[in-house]
């Protein structure tokens, strides 16, 4: 599982039946300094995550094991909005201050 | 899942039978910056994406869960079209606009 | 298989109920030389790791095989806390000793 | 998907049971410049290819989706011999041609 | 699959049920220019081998196909001991000779 930040939206009318009703999120991974990594990511989202908000994310067959994305062709999922990240004593994120 | 661009095509006569009548589309990384990304893949079709479509696939087992992927011996598939990429409030692409 | 050492910790609150009661640590690749690599993962714990400690971990749906993460969206569990590390006769690695 | 060429063989005789009968080939990735990459991997055989011919694999559980692999501990097989690679209108390699 | 040596070993004793009595080896990436690659990883032993050997692994849910791996929690397992690496036609690796 990795840790990301929310940063965009996909829209797609031309699609397999089995997205439909799916948000689709543009995904940035989140480094341990607080800063963004390069690359991204387009993952389902099974809790209700808004932009910029931070989140854990799965990939593989693990990401259709939520109730939203059960039997999905996707192979990511956002599972957790992230409250707090901390490593070595330190509160490296904390949702709602920047 | 990724977003890439549909770049070329793949023919092959002598294959796995359960590879007959799905079309093999070779696809380039698409970056946000609007750029290719260096590398390629080929992954199965199941929305009819053309070429120089953007299109959103998956990979590994999840690449099996669209009805014309079930069972197929393919580890990637195309299942949407995209319509928009917006990040950060801005538009990065748009279908029928360059 | 990989080895790496627990540094941190993630907390959700707003996540799939699937996560609940579940550990998620903050693990760093853990080098033969005996230095953490760059870059980390977030882990399911299955067998009481602790900060510090050097453990195996594993990924995919093979994370989803034990007890305590069976059908988790998950895609990576720690299943072993490492005693020692042997690598061509040399001890690289020894629980308790630094 | 990634297109690759055969470029040697593995032989093993202590081995899984799963394995017997089945042909362990060496690719090694084949760029869309026409050119090899670096890197190799190695790949059951499931449609009888074989040196230097271009063919097409897949990776995972997918790999275990033909009739010849089938429950065998083998994450990569060659479900297909290429006959063409196009892109942008080019062809990129065309099977006899060289 | 890929082609590893086997480098090491890993000992734990606090660890999941089902990691009980296998034997977890240290591999390091074998090149095809005889070479040791960087990185490694840790596998299950289902064959036997021995440090020092030439073997192959797969990775993934396929690493959960042999007789002695099945249902583990475990992302990677040796299932071949090599014999022969055989590259255009040259000899890369013969067991039993440096």
């Amino acid at each position: 599982m990795q840790l990301a930040q929310v940063v965009g939206t996909v829209v797609a009318t031309q699609k397999s039946q089995r997205l439909d009703g799916l948000k689709m999120l543009i995904l940035r991974p989140f480094g341990l300094d607080g800063k963004l990594g390069s690359g991204y990511l387009v993952a389902l989202d099974s809790v209700g995550a808004g932009l910029g908000e931070v989140v854990l994310y799965c990939t593989g067959s693990s990401a259709r094991q939520t109730e939203a994305t059960k039997d999905r062709p996707a192979d990511a999922v956002i599972m957790a909005i992230v409250d707090t990240v901390e490593v070595g004593g330190d509160v490296k994120y904390q949702k709602g201050k920047t």
